[in-house]
């Protein structure tokens, strides 16, 4: 099969053999696979990374290992989105972990995650992933849709772990692809939803969506200029500026969700945090079952965000493409 | 009276007329006042406050306006403790602003803040405060016990904040005044408690309290040598360094209680908190009733934590006293 990997921060093409599968695992043949700023910033050197990156995808179960018979057939040819840490049940592990005995998979300390840690992605023919973690996608669904099931699912970890329904209103800081997303999530749940971003282009797909806009320069006089507060507040830039403006425009005691997972150490002044009493919380993998309801109900559309496809073999120059101003959703498409 | 006031980062002594009462506030005659580092950061520039610092204090009532003779003669002589931050209602504001209607007067958007901001503070002979922010305190409390009730209702916040008890142990990192009030705080509901400082003599005074200890170097090396994860952990470090630390010791979905008002852009990379989904909650002034329960049930002792007391004639050289390694609460005896 074809599959590509980070070499000297490019991507670069092998052919190889089919990847081994454990028992209960499943090779699965890709359809479509998205490309997210976290590949970006593993071919910057992100966790260091040296296999096939890539986390986001639409496939179908081609083998399955270690199961009955009659399960196997039941996922054979089965269109799939797939949860990207496999954990300590995944591999065998005995005991498990505390947090896989809590049931907390997506913090198992041993996992490995598809296209990031130690586990080839989705910038190939074939991937693999344990059973448990595959979600079968309805027909109703088309391939392009269900691309967007795994940073959908991020999205909707915020509904998980806060209340949003207590709110009136939330802002979200940032227009890119993860941006947009949170925001038709949170504006599912609440009346007024304003993305504060810097491309007119984005804002204005945001718009269609029902989304108030407001745009900001990205430097540090937004502070001066914004004077609105918000009980809740998405910090999803992926830019180091982001979180002090977000920390100026959440309200006392308001909660701050962090999405952004940019690397480098940026300056920040903290005592706002404590003066106002701010929640902040951290908000990664989410919840699949969710975003594949989301979709399935036409709650969510995710397809406006899809600016190009690329054939597989043109994943270097996809990757590029993905990095340009203005550009948002990229896919690459195996055959 | 005398009064000492901020002057190019100097504390310069002033002979001042009795302040005006308005209706509902009191006049107090400060017996104790303590040196927080609050008031350190504010003579470094912190607030751009020009007035009287100190907004610790036991003091009795000399006089107080606007109510009945009855209340009047009931206030007069009676040793209190005061919340810091008068509010909406204190100044007679109507309406109220939205925090002040929502009951969160630590929050009053117009909020004048006893020392710290727009309201002389305790490094006075007197000093004012609405009447409905003196608490009384209890005969079987010392002076020098009551002088800390503000600093130990800031910790016992965290208290207000967190339902401490679903934790098993925490880490303080931090070893100074605050930081072993909160550890002392959290020992009265969990079983461990764990202090990280770096200074032996300070964790010495912790371990005579039943907290646990441990020895670190304040630099970016702790990170390596401290392999310990806590779900609660507590960042009490007043400096810059404190944060990063503290996002690594603290386990994934954890808690991270901020209570560092330090000033100045810290280098922080965020993203262990996005990736550990953790929840960090600023934390500032607190429930003073608790904390006045905590001095009269003898659970929390905070004598051991003073270092001297100065006449307030000589503030200045305590100031300085209280800048030096290894020491702790210094306080200031107007007569």
């Amino acid at each position: 099969m074809i599959a590509f990997a980070v070499h000297n921060q490019n991507l670069v093409m092998k052919e190889k053999p089919l990847p081994k599968l454990r028992p209960r695992w499943a090779l699965v043949c890709v359809r479509l696979a998205g490309i997210c700023n976290t590949d970006i910033e593993i071919l910057g050197g992100y966790r260091d990374f040296r296999g096939t990156p890539g986390h986001e995808f639409v496939g179908e179960v081609a083998d399955v290992r270690g199961v009955p018979a009659r399960e196997r057939a039941r996922w054979i040819g089965r269109r799939v989105a797939g949860e990207i840490n496999a954990s300590c049940s995944a591999y065998g592990y005995r005991p498990p972990c505390e947090f896989c005995q809590r049931g907390i998979r997506t913090h198992c300390t041993r996992r490995a995650v598809l296209g990031i840690v130690a586990h080839d992605g989705a910038f190939a023919e074939y991937l693999t992933l344990p059973l448990e973690n595959l979600h079968i996608v309805p027909d109703s669904v088309s391939d392009e849709q269900a691309v967007f099931v795994e940073p959908l699912a991020a999205a909707c970890e915020i509904l998980e772990q806060v209340a949003v329904r207590r709110f009136h209103a939330a802002a979200v800081l940032g227009d890119g692809k993860l941006a947009q997303l949170i925001a038709r999530v949170l504006r599912t749940a609440l009346p007024r939803v304003v993305m504060y971003g810097k491309h007119r282009s984005k804002l204005a797909l945001a718009r269609r969506a029902g989304i108030g806009t407001r745009r900001v320069h990205g430097d540090a006089a937004d502070a001066n200029r914004i004077q609105e507060e918000y009980a809740l507040v998405v910090e999803a830039t992926g830019s180091s500026s982001g979180l002090t403006l977000a920390q100026h425009m959440t309200e006392p005691r308001g909660t701050l969700i962090l999405k952004s997972t940019f690397h480098g150490a940026a300056p920040v002044e903290t005592w706002p945090i404590v003066v106002k009493e701010i929640t902040v919380i951290g908000s990664r993998c989410g919840p699949f079952t969710k975003a594949i309801a989301l979709l399935r109900s036409g709650k969510i559309d995710p397809m406006p965000l899809i600016t190009r496809t690329f054939p597989l073999r043109e994943a270097p120059e996809a990757v590029r493409f993905a990095q340009r101003r203005g550009v948002m959703k990229v896919l690459l498409k195996p055959q």
